[in-house]
């Protein structure tokens, strides 16, 4: 510790940023005043009593400690403690959560400040797991790690994505990761669940592998004590500070009072609370500690792509051809880090992980802190490949979806998709999979049907910024792709086309294969279908229906998936599906059985593919 | 304890069930034998040592115990119990997994003793929460209390949604909720993150609340004491048995070794498996002890409706009608319950909680587990409304996922959609919710515009069995409907329309009334346009879609929801719609801003509309 600011000055700095948060949340006349006055001497202390450390005109300096706001509505906290370190004016602080602002509601990236969008609860641990881990990996020396302090409110300790978080900090022994529960006992409607029973949370977090303490969490000083023996302490444990403090803290109306969550006071409170507050001066600058170390960052390289051969009609699962592919990528691009929830022989992320097992990160069977993680180490500038069972990931799907805001560039993929996986049955077949992955701004959803294309999509999801998705099959399949064909987001593959087309079959994945099958057996009747590998279900190939449309009567989508949200909707919301589009999808409960029983179930084999094409040319 | 069987008996029976284990799923020729085979001894002794208690001819009988399989991959262990009851034939055994069956990959609704469908890990406890809840609710004091038995595996503890059901039950006091925990120290693919770190777990327990013993899981008479210390337990807190087993116990190429997860055993290690085994005899019936109570059900009565009145033009939001309806509904439905994740201030469940308390519970920040717990407590007739905001059930969309294959009947209420809500910003925003609700199964999605509307919609929900949505906006509205509108599930209502209308305008929620106000603006102008509410998002109104593309030029879908997999998505494939749709939808990233601000930015707003309009018809 190098406490660099006096205690009286921290005490004019704590009145200053209490000040503004009122007045800021005021002005804006909607926000979280409350929740961020709970908070004002823990992190008054943390960034003024010399404890966080970073270098703050130079945010991307890989040097300097993170903070994360995982309860993000306290974000007002957040901006007056940049305020008092001289970075935010006060016309920005007096912009909160107006229309073009970059301080919003909640933290988003459109500020220099924020580590990762927070809002939705539970998930800033999670993240800081992936920092600290990052950091951790950057740094050679255990004395060096800079540290990730992640403020906690208490209710979001109900989540048990905290729990995923809390198990895998101290599975990897993530000393550099502090948690300061801000416990001030009330929920937005009431008490919390176990309210100011600091006791009860230590026992937890203590059999879950922290080091815990406990302290008053408006007393500056007692606070000061607790993060200089976090400092001090030698332990590999992550470390937790419960801090018993009171919602509305310093305002006596609303201090400790119900009723008071996410409102704005109005103009009669906010006088009030401003004279409880008292004179604050408004000029005073704190001073926030440089790092401890000074190492330069790694240059930065473009991403290098690598290609694996395979040999025609050489049947090979596409998830094999991603592991292959991620262990290819990870030789030469030694920013890819893999994540797995404890699926890695299904996903042959175990290729990978056998070699390069620093750079391999087994999250278990929890998948919200595996996205969370990732998201972290993202952030930190790792490139993350993040892999389970499709049907499973849905279980992190809140995550995935703040990913977006937290402008994550994240390659997932999900393995094991649609009814064709046989015999386990509907609990493990994703069949909404694609209808989620969609829903993600910018994002990139790529589904292959061979090794060559697995291969190829998965580069191209290293060479994408941003959230993209493979959506991988668990059966082998065969090569139907030269090594030499080239693939690209957005585009398609017209696998079988002739003048004489009747009608277009669009497939993917499996069904891909199955229209192909479909395709001989009618060329066998004198009927011409054209089949195309719709690979890159988005972006859409526009120009690819567009083209099928014109050429051939009719459209059929076959896709292993339910019909709503998959390709099938794609297409037809393409704006140019100008002939009709039949849908041959997953649209009844899905069971045990074959694959070929299942398809067929399911009518979206080759036989109800041949089926569809005569109705539809009779 | 009354138990009937002598420890010879449940040896052999034990025998026959390992048996059966290996001999179904290797028949099968797929399947989870090694994971079954681990808890034989715990379910041998639960079921034929008298302490699980049932009337098995009636899986119904309210007066039954419950025992879930959380680890659902250990089913072929669950049917050979009920094969060693004779409640499942040899012929049904050996069906394991094949297309048809009834008894699947992992437990579904198909089998008469599934309790709850279960293969996505981490579920089952939850689901046990709501049902511990709900048969403490059927019944007067708790000595009649029938118990929910829940087999965990040692991978899924790390799924957080075990830590939100641990914390749950321990805050309800469900002193008739029994977790026994196979602690078989092998994932799939290698040691699990505590191995057999019966200590480690614990804790991790014991500071949950719950009342813990740690047994060797293969000693039929140590775990008859435990359960037996279970039965004579005066304390209120659930119960945890944590035990020390091998994955493949009793097979000794298998036991307590890698690469056995999720492979039936081949031909020749079946043989030696057998040989291992020894004789059984398949003859051998044990029997279930009858249930100590025999309550009779109560009379099953129809879901009775209830409508409140609102005034033409009164500003209401929706969220709030529909905590109005919960709450008279409430009144007359007696199997009503209702369920939120803290916040019912918002979500207007508060109402119900004032007036029901009984029959609310409060779930406090943890969506999985409150999904989770609705699904037992409507897995035991209850009906359970959920209600939080949108964004934060996508928290627990696994949970949602698999609640279909459970066939729960879950009403759910969204609050807060769309970037409407104005200054919280994006991470509260839902914006891909229709498209998540839309890919369930015969799922209901309903989106009401004003009170009248949304009373209505609610009123559906109850009626409907099966999971509905119903998406609720933050703004009040105002009314636009008369008290005596009639919606059904699958309409639509037409607000304006004329036969000299030339393009169509959609809209539902918020974006009806900016298509109101674009009339209004648009018909000033000379410009006839036809208004639709499209309040049943599914099933969509295909009749209303079809008269609208042939009775004027073109459809403009405009809905405060991302493009993909929402309402527009919705109308392109419905297969009805031969004239151009265009989108007005989310198509950016959002943020902060009024309400007004975001819909202008989204151009989602009357302006929008009457922009595109203009273009169309120009």
């Amino acid at each position: 510790m190098n406490n660099s600011n006096n205690q009286n000055n921290l005490i004019e700095i704590a009145k200053q940023i209490r000040h503004n948060i009122v007045v800021s949340t005021s002005r804006a006349g909607t926000g979280h005043p409350t929740s961020s006055l709970s908070g004002v001497e823990l992190m008054t202390q943390l960034f003024f009593g010399g404890f966080f450390r970073a270098q703050l005109d130079n945010p991307a300096n890989i040097n300097n400690d993170r903070i994360i706001f995982s309860k993000g509505h306290a974000c007002p906290l957040l901006y007056s403690m940049y305020y008092a370190c001289g970075h935010l004016s006060s016309e920005e602080l007096m912009s909160l959560r107006q229309f073009g602002s970059a301080i919003e509601g909640h933290p988003t990236m459109e500020w220099k400040y924020t580590e990762a969008a927070t809002g939705s609860l539970g998930q800033g641990l999670g993240i800081g797991v992936g920092m600290a881990l990052s950091l951790q990996k950057d740094f050679e020396s255990e004395e060096a790690y800079p540290n990730v302090w992640c403020l906690l409110g208490d209710s979001e300790i109900a989540e048990g994505s905290i729990w995923e978080a809390m198990n895998s900090a101290s599975y990897f022994n993530l000393n550099n990761l502090i948690a300061i529960v801000d416990m001030n006992r009330l929920g937005q409607r009431g008490q919390t669940q176990i309210g100011h029973n600091t006791e009860n949370l230590r026992r937890k977090a203590e059999a879950f592998g922290w080091e815990v303490w406990v302290v008053e969490g408006h007393d500056l000083e007692a606070i000061g004590e607790v993060y200089t023996a976090i400092s001090n302490s030698p332990t590999e444990k992550p470390k937790m500070v419960i801090a018993k403090t009171f919602k509305g803290s310093g305002i006596s109306f609303a201090q400790d009072k119900e009723g008071f969550h996410g409102k704005a006071f109005d103009e009669s409170q906010t006088k009030i609370a401003l004279e409880e507050i008292g004179d604050v001066d408004l000029e005073l600058v704190g001073t926030v500690e440089h790092p401890f170390t000074n190492l330069k960052p790694k240059e930065k390289t473009a991403v290098q792509t690598a290609y694996q051969k395979y040999t025609l009609d050489e049947k090979v699962a596409t998830r094999k051809a991603f592991g292959n592919s991620l262990n290819n990528l990870g030789k030469i691009n030694q920013n890819i880090v893999a994540l797995d929830a404890e699926m890695n022989n299904s996903t042959y992320s175990e290729i990978f992980a056998k070699n390069y097992p620093g750079r391999y990160y087994e999250m278990f069977i929890s998948e919200q802190n595996m996205i969370s993680t990732a998201v972290g180490l993202s952030l930190r500038g790792k490139i993350p490949f993040v892999s389970t069972f499709a049907s499973f990931l849905s279980r992190a799907n809140d995550q995935i979806r703040m990913a977006q805001y937290s402008k994550a560039n994240l390659k997932i993929m999900g393995s094991h998709c649609g009814v064709s996986i046989g015999p386990d049955g509907s609990s493990q077949m994703a069949v909404e999979d694609m209808a989620f992955f969609r829903c993600i701004l910018d994002s990139v959803v790529l589904y292959p049907c061979d090794a060559v294309s697995a291969d190829s999509l998965t580069n191209l999801m290293l060479q994408h910024q941003g959230i993209s998705y493979l959506r991988c099959t668990r059966a082998e399949t065969p090569v139907i792709y030269d090594n030499k064909e080239e693939f690209v987001i957005g585009g398609s593959k017209t696998i079988y086309a002739d003048l004489k087309d009747e009608v277009t079959i669009m497939g993917a994945g499996i069904t891909l294969h199955e229209a192909v099958k479909a395709y001989k057996k009618l060329n066998n009747d004198g009927i011409k279908v054209r089949i195309i590998d719709m690979y890159s279900v988005k972006p859409i190939d526009k120009q690819a229906i567009a083209k099928a449309c014109l050429e051939t009567k009719a459209l059929i989508v076959v896709e292993d998936h339910y019909i709503e949200g998959g390709i099938y909707e794609a297409v037809c919301s393409s704006g140019v599906a100008t002939k009709p589009v039949h849908s041959l999808a997953v649209k009844k409960m899905s069971c045990s059985g074959t694959p070929s029983e299942l398809m067929n179930y399911m009518q979206i084999d080759s036989e109800a593919i041949v089926k569809k094409v005569k109705e539809i040319i009779s």
